[in-house]
Formats: structure tokens, C-alpha cells, sequence
């Protein structure tokens, strides 16, 4: 297995990441982008004989700059920098630290993995810790079988048109030494000794014999650099900041919240300096609770590197003054997609729940919309009810109210609505959160929506109660003529299709149980009867499609060919929501659970949902498997069907870490689309946080 | 010649330029960029027959983005749009307007040219009315013909990877309909019947069936549409608008002076909108103030092409609340490159005075600095004098005090230091400042400097009073153990080296001429003296150079074959100072004017100075023709010494626009450094305003 894979050194919530693992000009410091930012990153130091260096790959050694000023090329110059030997590097991969070793350099580069406190009770303080937009990085330079001083260096080439590279003003007089590229991002170092330097190549930086041409400004490569005197080992803390002020988004005028607190770069190198001890410290501890021995190593490393990747998405707005949080989705950018929502809901249960609360309220306040139904290819004759956009926006541009980005009508496939998908979305999302949570306050000021929620999950099942089976019958009028999809829309055509699939039946299952539950709660016994009538009749559907071969098709009351893994995840939702009666197999809905354990041991099969190597494919007819879903599905077989975690299943985790490092893949770190283990899709993506519920398994032990 | 050229349509101080003319995706909304932004630009019109559309060939039909979303490419669609036929198209060029007709279209694009009022001075509604950071286009659909409603349409896809293409907030609701590339640039329109839309791409926006997908988020191309209806000619006005916001740079902490007005790109719609007739009426003024009949074709064509890619260097900065005037160095984006400063000094004294005033006292209170001197190969041992960096610079990185970005020590080429040129510009900046605007307050509180700089100049010629000769002979210890260069420096080595140098020298006599007398009127009589007498000097080094066939070699006191016309430079400076007795061949340096002519006669010859199609060539020893110095030596060898624009001037001209017509050059818009006719260096370059010294020509006939 390679090393040399990117991951995402992110910051909470500034959607920014320094990313880095890939060979080559591939990582850098990303601020708002869908991938890598593929700037020239040098680690290095000199080597013990002195007059060359050596650097961790991260570079390409390219044109010179210099040649566009003077075409007649009398500055050329000679070879200094070459990267470490590949077989000398060593990579420590954690979830908060991420550690390479080479000759006598040490990088460790720490990220911050802890709870964003809610807003509207934390402390300034806490906001401000949780949420510096800084990673740091340790350079540690081991020179005590060094008989001379040794120069080492850490800096970049950012790749921004618009603005140039520079140092920190007077040279860090002020405050750490720091170089940065524009006002966008910074490398900033308070130790003693270090300085900064800029040229246009790293080897002109390493190079030059005047200290006054040190701070050449034309050029497009700056570093800090410190000299290792013989005997010593040194290890120097440099912030990796990034920034943006003021407003950031169209449509709506927000900015980050870290914006209150960090005027620009240089305020955010001087914070995460001071704090650099307790960073460390909260890393470490991130390293130990995200990496329990009950976990393989497979397992902990896809769970490592989804949460990098989660957290790179992430974009804490402020709004006048109230708290937006936004994941973007990856590659897409698409911006708090509620079908990814749903799935990362596990992980920021654990870290931040208040985050769920504000997507919840966004989603209702901002993306609720009211339809109209229609049977296929019939008028929209029918009443229909309350539900929410797939997203809130794209790429810092907030949509407009009631609309997404990504939805359109008239269409049968990819980028039509996903009305009830989102519906049944919002009342999980709900219940996972007003449960885990404990907050009773907002789960009864919510009591009006989850009434028009179940009102209008019963019309999209038949207009006429006596006609309804569970399971979605009816499709928006947001689509025109058009048919509704579900999240997995582009895995294949047998998933595309809402009404009547098998995924969205069970959850619907777990939403009616779940509102049941709730309406009981809040004393609203009709409300509860009515939808614990709907779970039964949507259990009673289910166990009637299940084929002679022990499988459910992938959809019901109409012929289909696939068969899905997928048709096991709604389980998750009764499972988290603490509901042990409704998942037992001896439970009420035992009939419906021994069902799914039986189609669930049907289809994991090569042939039919196991890839060759053992990896899960998601569908039967489509060669399109996503890691998030597999994720959370190992988990659901687990801890609610009693699979065990048995040399199968560690073939799949092998398997599906070795796509996440194959060739094509490094690039963008975690991706979700797999192609015959080559990412097509859902590149650099946050939704692999569903690994989460990994962490909770033991729980059903 | 071809009429699909760039050419920059650029606010004034915005440091922005909606860039258009060459075919396929090369121009474009560009903010704060060295060339042309390469993006979509769909400026169209329904066929008269319906169904299918033309523009003008400013876009490539490419890949759809909705295949990433899709890769099992289920959304392919026809095609709707191509470019108009070449020869359906005529352009009619101007300074500030510019005019495209193909088919039943127009489209007029209106770019600002008129002078910055003072900032010290000025009513806010007058800076902001000439800061907008907006240009205009009016299209016009002819339909008088048309039978049918046809639809016709500008829009474009924005290149920044960060943000999202979006419509303006309320889809225009609440003031004009705009489509924008994030919060940095817009179109945007407040006619009747104008709707936006966005989608993958124009094709799909033009395909669009349903009205309720016209705002499809997650396009990356949006535009401006409407329906003229048969029989009817219908004109709509856009703004097409540039912003940013906050601190844009660092080194200091400013902004963009214009953001005092404007908060947003929405307000600088509605304020460009609302004022499009008085922008259309200066815009038509500036037309014929910038072309007038005594300039042929040609010479009108270069001048026009010249002040627009000045003003997308331009950049007007709010620092603290003082007024901080930038120019950036085109392609190379340096800050206030003194040796542009004074080539594009009689270009701002004729339109804003006082932004020459702005950039002295920045070179005087930040940028200026002081030496020792040296003999080439020796020690610094000799006192030396204040100087003035290279630049302030670059990118939107302010230079550190006291330092330029592009100067480095220990160099005998190119990134070397030029003290001594700089000091030079800064006297003759002053002088034609104080001259031209009779600010006399000014020049009285210049006198220590100004003193600063005799006793400056006098020490680098040579440290005994008795040796000196008028011209340079000790370089700078910012060189260290290095030499000075000049503006020249990457033109051929000749004309790099500045100790000797021919152009530097007359500059200096130049500069001699108007300290003596700026301390005549300053009644300072022994410093007076003391510059009669440089300037006699050097006069007479020059005189002694003179070599049998007339010419002097490009560096006196050293042997030298190259020959160049940059000879005659120095001697725009007391023309424009109206030193008329100075430039007399009659008058007291009538022996130098003569040999300067007898010079530049010898010199413009095919095989020394000539090309063989008759273009300029500025030295005889390197095929590197700068246009911005041919424009200013021409005007000097008419103005001063009497050549006539006859037939040889004409045919150099029209050398001169089919360089920049050349197909390697035309993506570039106006550059300055051409090599056998090709731009090698110095693209999309603000210098060519030197070419408005032709406006000046009339008044010495």
C-alpha cells in the first residue's frame, strides 16, 4: 500500500484545507475549492554533507519564473533540491496527526477534530479556539549526528492568479515571520531563529548568497527557513492559516464566523501560535478516541481519512449575526445537501448537535416548499404537502428560498427533485437529533412541521387512506411531468427511481416509527396512530415483495431486475433512535428484519453485490458502489442483523482501502463513487463520516 | 487586418477590464489579472427563422459540465448556437467605444475615459461617477425584418474556481437583473422584458423548455435574456460590473477607493444603470477627443488600443483614507514601475495631474532611499545620495519601505537596481508635474528633496567635482558588487548597462536642465549653477561621443556598436517642459540637438534601426522593439526635431499595427516588448499611452 495519498488538513468550518500526501505539485493551501489546491509544497533540509537538500515530493521541479522577465534566459542555475528517496519516507495516518518521517526530518502536521460549541451558548473563546482557521505543523530536524548546521525549510508557491506571494509586513517585527499569498493564506512561524524568503523557486530561495535579495518579491515561492546547528535537534511550530473577510456568499450576504475573531492572517497565525500546546494536546486525544482497538486497522485508517475530508467541507457562516453551518459537498460544492445531512447526522450527533438543529431550521425556514401530487402520467390533480430542497446553494452562492440548486423539472433521471426523499430526510433528522440531543423544547416547537410532515408523507403514498401501502405512490408537481429520484439518482437506473424503492420504503419505515414515537411523546395520539398505521402497512409491503430467492427487488410493485444493499439502511435510524424492539428480530417488526437479514445474506454474493475482491456493490446491475453507503450498511449489518466482523467482511475493508489508495484516486483524498475502484464521481468528499457509526456499534454487542 | 483582436473595455482604478475581441473563450470579466480572463462570452441573437441562434465568437463549444454529475450521459442535446459567419461581422474601434454589428446585431461596449478629479478636491458624486467600476454594453436587435419574436441574449461562464455563477438576489425583484461570478463580477440590465437564466451551458439556457428551470444553480454559465418582437428594433443597456471588497492588499492595509461608494456589485449596477446616458455622452466626447484628424488611421488605432490596456492597470486605493494611485505593470502586474511612471507621465498629466503628485510623494515617503557608491570593481566607498526604487510592488503585495520587488543586489543584468534612472524620473516626474499643473506649493515644499537629488545625481557622476562630465560613472551599492541597470535592461545588453549610457545620459541632461530651473524659480541660485553646469557637461560628454558617421554609440566612454534611437528620448522632457530654447537647434545646446538629430538620421536606416518592413527598431544590436518608446521617440523626432510624418513614418506605423495584430500578439490586447513582430515580453501593458504625446505634436508645427 502507498503512502502517497492526499488527505485534507482542514480547519473547522473555514472550508479550507491544506491537503498533502500525493507525489508531485498536487496538495497545498486550499481555500474554498472542490479539490486539491496543486501547489508546489517544499518540506526539506539540507542534507548532513551540506550544499544540497532534500525534501518530502510534494514539488515538481519546473520552468523558472524568472525566464518571463528575461527571455534572453541568463539566469539559470544549478540543481540543489531533489526529493527524498521513496523508500526513506514514513508516514505515521491519524485522524488529528498526520506524521512523515524522512533522514533526519520529522513533519507532523496537526488538525483540529473536536466539538464546534453551539453558538448561541459558547463562549467566545470556545468559538475561537474551536474555529481558528489553522492547522498546524511541527518541523522537526534531527541533527545530532550533524557535525555542521543544517538549513531546513517549509514553504509554498501558491497558485492563485489574482494575487502574489509575500512576506508577513516588516518581516515579523510584530509578530511571527510568516509568508502568505495574498490575504488568502499563510505559513507562520514564532519560534527563534526562523526566518522568511522569497524568490521565485525554492532553489533560488536556497541559493542565494545575499541576504539582502532574501525578500525578492517577484517571486512566486516563499518559505520560512531555519538553520540546525550541528549537534542539535530542533523542531520548529509553524501555523497554516487561512482567511477571508467579509462577505463571502451571493444570494444571502454572509461571512465566516471566524471573521469576528480573526481580522486577517497574521491575527490567525498569532492565536494558533500561542495555542499550539493545547492543538497538540486536543490531537492526541482526537488520535485515541477515533482509533479504539476494537477497530481493524482498515477500518481506522477510512475513518481517519473520511473525517479529514468532512471537515474540509465544512463552512460556518455568519448571517447578521445568526450561525449558518454549511457542508459543501466536496467536488460539487452543492452546499448543506440534505441527503448527505442525513448520513453525516451520525458524526456531528457525536461532536456538535446544535449543527443538525441549524440545517433542520435552514431547511424549514428557508428551503420548505408546498407541492402538488401526481400519479405517472397523470395530471398534478392531487393535494400534497410540506417538503425540503436537496441543498441550500452551490459554491458560496446561497439559493434562492424554496428552491435548490440542483433541482429541475421535468425530468425521469439525475437532476429532478427528490421531494420525498428530503421529507423523510428532515423527520430523521429531526428524531435523531431531538433523541440524541435531549433538546424537548425544540422538538415541541416543531410540532406543527412533523404534523404537516406526516400529512404529507401519507398523501405521497395514495390520495385515498384506504389505498395506501407505505411506500411512495405519487410524485411531485416540483417535477412538472416529470418523475422524482433519490440521492443515489447516478448510481443506476434501478435506484433513480423514488416511487416504490425499496431504500426509501424502509425509510420511510423508520420515519413513521420514528414519528409515532414522537407524536406520542408530545401527546398527539391520532397523529401517532396514523403513523404507526403507515409503518405497518409499509412493513406489511415490504415482506410481501420478498421473492422466492429470500431478496426484495430493488423496486416494489413494478418489475425490476437489481437488487440493492441499500434496502438495509433505513435500519440505521431505528437503531441509533435507541428503538430495540422495533429492530429485533423477535420484535413487532421481526418478520420485516429477519427479511432484510435474509436479503441482506441473499445479495452479498459475487455476482450479485460483491465485487471479485470481495468490495460491496451497492447494486446488482450497476458497477457504481459508494463508500459512505457501504460504510453505514457495515454498520447496520453489524449492529442491527448481528453479522460479524468476520474475514469477509475484512476483505471488504481491505478492499475498499485499496480504492480509496488506487492510482487514480490519491488525488482527492476520500471519494465516495466508485467505478470498478475508480472514483467517477463524488470526488473529495465529506459524506464518509457515516464510518461514525462504526464508533457505535459496540453499543448492540 | 483582422478585426478579432482583445481589447480591454476597463473601468477606471478597478484594476479590471472586460476584455473581447479574439475568437473562442480568450476574453472575458477579468479582476485583478495580467491578461485576459479566458472565459465564455455568448453575446447573440435567434436566427431570423427561429429555432437556432447566433452570436459573436467570443465562447467555445465545449464539454458539458453535466457530465460530471452524470457520467452515464443521459442529458446530451443538440446543438442550437454557432458563431456568426467572419465576414457577417464589422468592428468600428475607438478610444472609449467600441462597435460590433453582425447580422440584425449590435453591441456597443462603452468604457470610461475621462480624468480622475482629485481626491483631496473633489465632490464625492464626481469620484464616484468616474470610479464606477463598471463599463457599459448596449446590444441592439434590429427585428424591423423579423416575422417572429426573437431572442437574443449576453452572458458569460466565469473562470474563478471559488465561487459559483449565480442571478442576482430576488432574481432582480428589488433593483436591476443581474447575473454575477460571485461577489467580483456582473451583468446586469434594468430594461423591460430582461430575465436572467442559468445552466451547464448557453446552449441548454437557450434549449430551456420549462420556465421554472431557467435559474438552474448549478451552472456555471448564466446570461441575460429577452424577446424583441417582430417588427420592432429593440436596444438593451448592461453594466457589466466589477468588485471587491474590504482589504484587498498586503505589505498595507487598503482598499479600493471605489468601495466607499459601491458595497457591492449590485450597487455599482444600479448606479452604472442609472447613469448610462451621461457615461454614453463622455464616452462619445472621449472619441472624439482622442482621434482627431491630424493622426492618421493608424496612429488613432494605436492610441486607442494604448489607453485601454492602461486603464485595466490601473488600481485607486483607499489607504487609511489617504488616495494611493496604482498603476500595474500589465502581464507583470508590478506596482507603480517608476520607469513606467515616467512614460505614462504626460498621458496623466493631460487627464488627472495630481495622481503624478500621488505617486511622487509615495516614492518620496516610502519608496525612496539612500546610498553609497562605488567604481566598477571597488569597494562602496564613496558617498552616495537619495534614490528611488523600482516599483511599489506587485500584485497587490505593497513593497516593504524603502525596497521595489523586481531590485536585487549583486547582478550586472536584468533584477539588478536603477538608482540612478529612478532618481532621474523622479526629477523629471516633479518637474512636468509642477510645470504642467502650476502647483507651486507642491514644488516649494520639494526643495530639500529636490536638493537631495542635484547633490544626488552630481555624486554619481563623480566624486570630485572637477572629473565629472554630466554622466553616470558609479553604480549603487544596492548593487552590491554589482551595476546598475536601466529601463532598457532587458532589451540587449547595450542598453541594460546604465553607467554611460546614451538614453540615461540625455535624460539626465534633461533632468539637469529642469533642476536649474526649478531652483531658479525656487530662488536657490547656487544649485541653479550647479545644474547649468551638469547639464553643460554632459552636453558636452554627448558632443565628444559623436562618432565620424554621425551616430553615438549607445554607451559613451566605453567601446560599443550599438547604435540606438532611445538616444533622442531625454529630449521629450523639455519640450513638454516648454524649454523651447533648450531644443532649438539655434539654441544654447543647439550642437546637441543637431548631433541628436544627425543621430537619429543615421541611425533609422533598414539593417541599424529598420526593419525591413520599416518598423522601428530601438537598438541595432537586438531584435526586442519596444512599441511604448517608438510611440515617444516618434513624437520627439517630430516635435523637437523636425522630422515629418511622412511616407517612411507611415509605413513604420503601419508595421507597428500589424505587430499588434499579429495572430501570437492579439490575445494580449496592446504589448510592448516585440520581437521580430511577436510579443516576447511586457504583454496586456499599460505603457503605450506614451503615444499621447502625438496629441501634443500640433503644438510645436
Amino acid at each position: 500500500m502507498t503512502i502517497f495519498f492526499n488527505a485534507l488538513h482542514a480547519p473547522i468550518g473555514a472550508h479550507a484545507s491544506f491537503t498533502l500526501g500525493c507525489k508531485g505539485a498536487t496538495g497545498g493551501m486550499g481555500l474554498e475549492l472542490g479539490g486539491p489546491a496543486s501547489e508546489k509544497v517544499y518540506i526539506g533540509v539540507e542534507t548532513r554533507t551540506g550544499g544540497s537538500f532534500e525534501a518530502l515530493p510534494f514539488f515538481d521541479l519546473d520552468d523558472d519564473e524568472a525566464l518571463r522577465y528575461d527571455h534572453a534566459n541568463r539566469h539559470a542555475h544549478k540543481r540543489l533540491l531533489q526529493p527524498f528517496a521513496d523508500k526513506a519516507i514514513t508516514r505515521d495516518f491519524q485522524v488529528a496527526t498526520d506524521t512523515w518521517q524522512a533522514g533526519d526530518l520529522t513533519l507532523r502536521i496537526i488538525s483540529p477534530v473536536m466539538p464546534v460549541p453551539d453558538p448561541d451558548r459558547a463562549s467566545a473563546a470556545a468559538l475561537r479556539f474551536a474555529l481558528c482557521p489553522a492547522v498546524l505543523a511541527q518541523l522537526t530536524i534531527d541533527n545530532r549526528q550533524g557535525r555542521r548546521p543544517r538549513r531546513a525549510f517549509i514553504g509554498y508557491a501558491g497558485a492563485k492568479r489574482s494575487d502574489a506571494m509575500r512576506e508577513f509586513d516588516h518581516l515579523g517585527q510584530r509578530g511571527p515571520v510568516g509568508i502568505a499569498h495574498g490575504r488568502s493564506t499563510a505559513m507562520a512561524c514564532a519560534d527563534a531563529g526562523v526566518f522568511s524568503a522569497q524568490d521565485f523557486t525554492m532553489e533560488r530561495i536556497l541559493d542565494q548568497r545575499l541576504e539582502e535579495n532574501r525578500h525578492f518579491g517577484l517571486g512566486g515561492t516563499a518559505a520560512l527557513l531555519v538553520d540546525v546547528p550541528a549537534r542539535q535537534r530542533r523542531t520548529i511550530t509553524v501555523a497554516l492559516c487561512f482567511h477571508r473577510a467579509g462577505l463571502v456568499t451571493g444570494g444571502i450576504d454572509a461571512s465566516y464566523w471566524y471573521s469576528r475573531y480573526f481580522p486577517d492572517l497574521e491575527s490567525v497565525a498569532r492565536y494558533c501560535l500561542a495555542h499550539a500546546d493545547d492543538y497538540l494536546a486536543s490531537a492526541r486525544q482526537a488520535d485515541r478516541d477515533w482509533a479504539p482497538r476494537r477497530l481493524s486497522a482498515d477500518q481506522r485508517f477510512q475513518l481517519a481519512h473520511a473525517v479529514r475530508s468532512y471537515y474540509g467541507s465544512t463552512q460556518f457562516l455568519d448571517w447578521d449575526g445568526r450561525p449558518f453551518w454549511v457542508v459543501n459537498e466536496g467536488e460539487y460544492r452543492m452546499m448543506n445537501t440534505f441527503d448527505l445531512t442525513v448520513d453525516q447526522l451520525f458524526f456531528e450527533m457525536r461532536l456538535n448537535p446544535w449543527t443538525v438543529r441549524n440545517e433542520l431550521d435552514m431547511f424549514t425556514a428557508r428551503y420548505s416548499y408546498q407541492d402538488r401530487l401526481h400519479f405517472p402520467g397523470q395530471a398534478n390533480a392531487h393535494p400534497g404537502g410540506i417538503s425540503f430542497t436537496h441543498d441550500m446553494g452551490m459554491a458560496n452562492r446561497v439559493s434562492r428560498p424554496g428552491y435548490s440548486t440542483y433541482e429541475r423539472a421535468g425530468l425521469h433521471g439525475c437532476f429532478s427533485h427528490m421531494t420525498h426523499e428530503q421529507l423523510v430526510n428532515w423527520v430523521l433528522c429531526a428524531a435523531v437529533y431531538a433523541h440524541g440531543s435531549g433538546d424537548g423544547r425544540w422538538l415541541r416547537a416543531q410540532q406543527t412541521v412533523l404534523e404537516r410532515c406526516l400529512l404529507s408523507m401519507e398523501r405521497r403514498d395514495h390520495p385515498r387512506a384506504t389505498e395506501r401501502n407505505g411506500v411512495m405512490g405519487l410524485d411531485s408537481s416540483r417535477t412538472a411531468d416529470g418523475s422524482e429520484i433519490t440521492t443515489y439518482d447516478s448510481l443506476d437506473a434501478s435506484l433513480g427511481q423514488a416511487r416504490g424503492n425499496v431504500y426509501l420504503a424502509v425509510k420511510c419505515w423508520a420515519a413513521y416509527l420514528a414519528l409515532e414515537r414522537i407524536f406520542t411523546q408530545l401527546k398527539r395520539p391520532a397523529a401517532a396512530a396514523r403513523a404507526q398505521r403507515q409503518a405497518d402497512r409499509c412493513a406489511a409491503t415490504l415482506l410481501a415483495a420478498v421473492e422466492a430467492d429470500g431478496t426484495i427487488p430493488a423496486i416494489v410493485g413494478e418489475p425490476c431486475e437489481a437488487r440493492i444493499i441499500p434496502a438495509i439502511e433505513g435500519l440505521v435510524f431505528p437503531w441509533v433512535l435507541g428503538m430495540d424492539q422495533a429492530i429485533s428480530p423477535r420484535g413487532p417488526y421481526g418478520a420485516l428484519i429477519r427479511a432484510l437479514k435474509g436479503h441482506l445474506l441473499a445479495v452479498l454474493r459475487p455476482g450479485v453485490c460483491l465485487y471479485d475482491d470481495g468490495a460491496w456493490k451497492l447494486s446488482s446491475t450497476a458497477d457504481n458502489s459508494w463508500l459512505s453507503k457501504i460504510y453505514l450498511c457495515q454498520a447496520v449489518a453489524r449492529a442491527v442483523l448481528g453479522l460479524k466482523q468476520d474475514a469477509v467482511m475484512s476483505r471488504a475493508d481491505a478492499a475498499h482501502v485499496a480504492w480509496l489508495l488506487n492510482e487514480p484516486n490519491r488525488f482527492f483524498a476520500w471519494s465516495d463513487q466508485m467505478t470498478s475502484g475508480v472514483a467517477k464521481g463524488s470526488k473529495y468528499y465529506p459524506r464518509g463520516v457515516t464510518a461514525a457509526l462504526w464508533l457505535d456499534e459496540a453499543r448492540r454487542r
